[in-house]
């Protein structure tokens, strides 16, 4: 099951549509980047690491329109769909960083001929997308370390496969753990409201054989009361540099509770997701979404059609309540201004 | 708009079935204490304070099915009705005590003839109603110098009039307040999976012009974070004499993240929700209801269908997270052991 995939005959992205998981298995043939760049705002594609793959081969799609369409001046048209790409989403940054690394190779190609350019930006795309799956396995193997045996594991949204080119970012760290034979349980927070955990953690896991339970955002306090839970993990959609972490909403609250009851709250992510331009937390763009997304689910009302919604779809958890950040470089535990700076500086410019 | 009326010309108990709200406004009638039984299992009636008050109407149906079938033991008849009431919802102690304080009545009665009975418990279960309603509003009264002018007030789940006999317990004090010109505005968690604050609290709160903005339950901690909320209020299902609070699922965690950000934590109860039986909260049986509360929402599936689910429906709130619990027989603030049993020892028995 392919999140995203380049179709090389067709010339065009497939992407699975995530907004009717676990309904329907459906994928998506986006042919220009204006479609790419609707399916990441309508969140058929989603994920940080997934949109930043997504936007990168966005960049694709327009070198080919371009190219197809002898247009006189395809870099700056190329720059013009990287800026719509841009628009679509604020707080994940590897949505940018995706962006930027298309970007410089661009830069390096500009002068060449329209097929050349096209090629080049697919071949990086297409590394983007392998380099993803890689980092998400070594986050995996790096991350065994922490997870002890028959763990009960509580995560929560999708960071899994579908988050990702594949394998997951928090679900690769639980799926490392399964494969290990560690014999792990895992709690899937359902992550109101579109219900990233009930309808896309839960198919992964179940899909792969994983025990995993369902529960209401609500309950994770409950279970942590009752000892139920012996750690955390979840993705991010953006680590500041002093190791503040933006995740899908609900994060922060979690953490507080880990934190309550002593238990590890780790943070799994790539490279991409790393931002050493913003200082702390305070500084992420944090994204509303639209009041319907809440008074409605898959069409169904459930709440007074005019009730007034606050709709946040992020959250910052402050890095003194992450007890690890496990990364494609290694675990960060402590210190993360300067450990993060240390290992990222020379990676990410 | 009443939760639950005594039809007196048809001698039956009228119910607003509380699953349809607020897509539809339909009123049930129960004609036995079975129906009573089942509408308070499946929740078409629900809230602490409303089940008892149905539960003591369903002892009135017994009577007056039992005194019209000319029933031989009216008596035994009328105690095994109540039995079958007991047996409905383990957590809300309200369920036992209106059922308590109409077998007292019982006894008093029971060599009488089968009508002196019914009326006898009519009368009784009428009062139990009225006395809900005067208990409300002598909360809200109470708690009135708990409550800043302009305050930001986050409650859980559904504590109004639809989950009393009317007014309400943790809305009564809302209500009072924004009666009082406070100028108050209430931030509604949306209380998964039934969604009781979405489609009960939204729905009360906005038809009677408080303002009020619907939030799903895992941004509260988000909403504390950025200062927004000044003050929690939440009803209770039963309070252990130490002061522990049973509560619909998610209150602990709302009282953890209020704790973590300095945020005053009220609970608002009557008398008849106060438990000087049970120690502490550790003894409050918990209720674990159907998996398919959470799978499914107003019938449409939302998660894979054979996913394993928990889904308990109260969690219990230790007594140190309380900053204060309002009753109708006025605040109390600490040493909860004392202070309950010193006012309610002698009033419950």
């Amino acid at each position: 099951m392919d999140t995203l995939r380049w179709n090389n005959d067709e010339g065009i992205v497939e992407l699975i549509d995530q907004t009717r998981l676990p309904l329907e298995v459906s994928y998506i043939k986006c042919t220009s980047y204006v479609e790419i760049a609707n399916a990441i705002k309508d969140m058929q594609v989603r994920g940080a690491p997934a949109i930043g793959v997504a936007a990168a081969f966005g960049m694709v799609l327009a070198a080919k329109e371009l190219k197809e369409r002898n247009t006189s001046d395809v870099y700056a048209s190329i720059k013009a769909a990287k800026e719509v790409l841009a628009q679509t989403r604020p707080t994940a940054v590897n949505l940018f960083w995706a962006l930027s690394r298309m970007d410089r190779k661009l830069e390096e190609v500009k002068e060449k001929d329209d097929n050349t350019i096209y090629m080049t930006l697919l071949a990086e795309a297409n590394a983007i997308m392998v380099e993803d799956l890689e980092m998400n396995k070594k986050m995996g193997q790096y991350a065994l370390e922490l997870i002890p045996d028959k763990a009960r594991i509580l995560t929560h949204c999708n960071a899994g496969g579908l988050a990702t080119a594949g394998y997951g970012t928090a679900l690769g760290v639980i799926r490392a753990a399964y494969e290990a034979g560690k014999g792990i349980q895992v709690w899937v927070d359902e992550t109101r409201p579109l219900l990233q955990g009930a309808r896309l953690t839960a198919w992964e896991l179940a899909a792969d054989g994983i025990p995993a339970t369902l529960i209401c955002d609500n309950m994770a306090g409950y279970l942590m009361q009752k000892g139920l839970v012996d750690l955390v993990v979840v993705g991010a959609d953006r680590i500041a540099a002093n190791g503040d972490v933006a995740n899908k909403i609900g994060t922060y609250s979690v953490a507080v509770l880990a934190k309550e009851h002593k238990v590890p709250f780790y943070v799994a992510a790539p490279t991409s997701t790393i931002d050493l331009e913003i200082a702390t937390g305070a500084d992420i763009p944090i994204e509303e979404r639209p009041g319907n997304e809440i008074r409605f689910v898959f069409g169904q009302q459930i709440a007074p059609k005019d009730i007034p919604v606050f709709n946040p779809s992020f959250d910052v958890t402050p890095n003194h309540l992450v007890s690890a950040i496990i990364t494609d470089q290694g675990l960060f535990t402590k210190c993360y201004k300067e450990s993060l700076r240390r290992q990222f500086g020379g990676i990410l410019k």
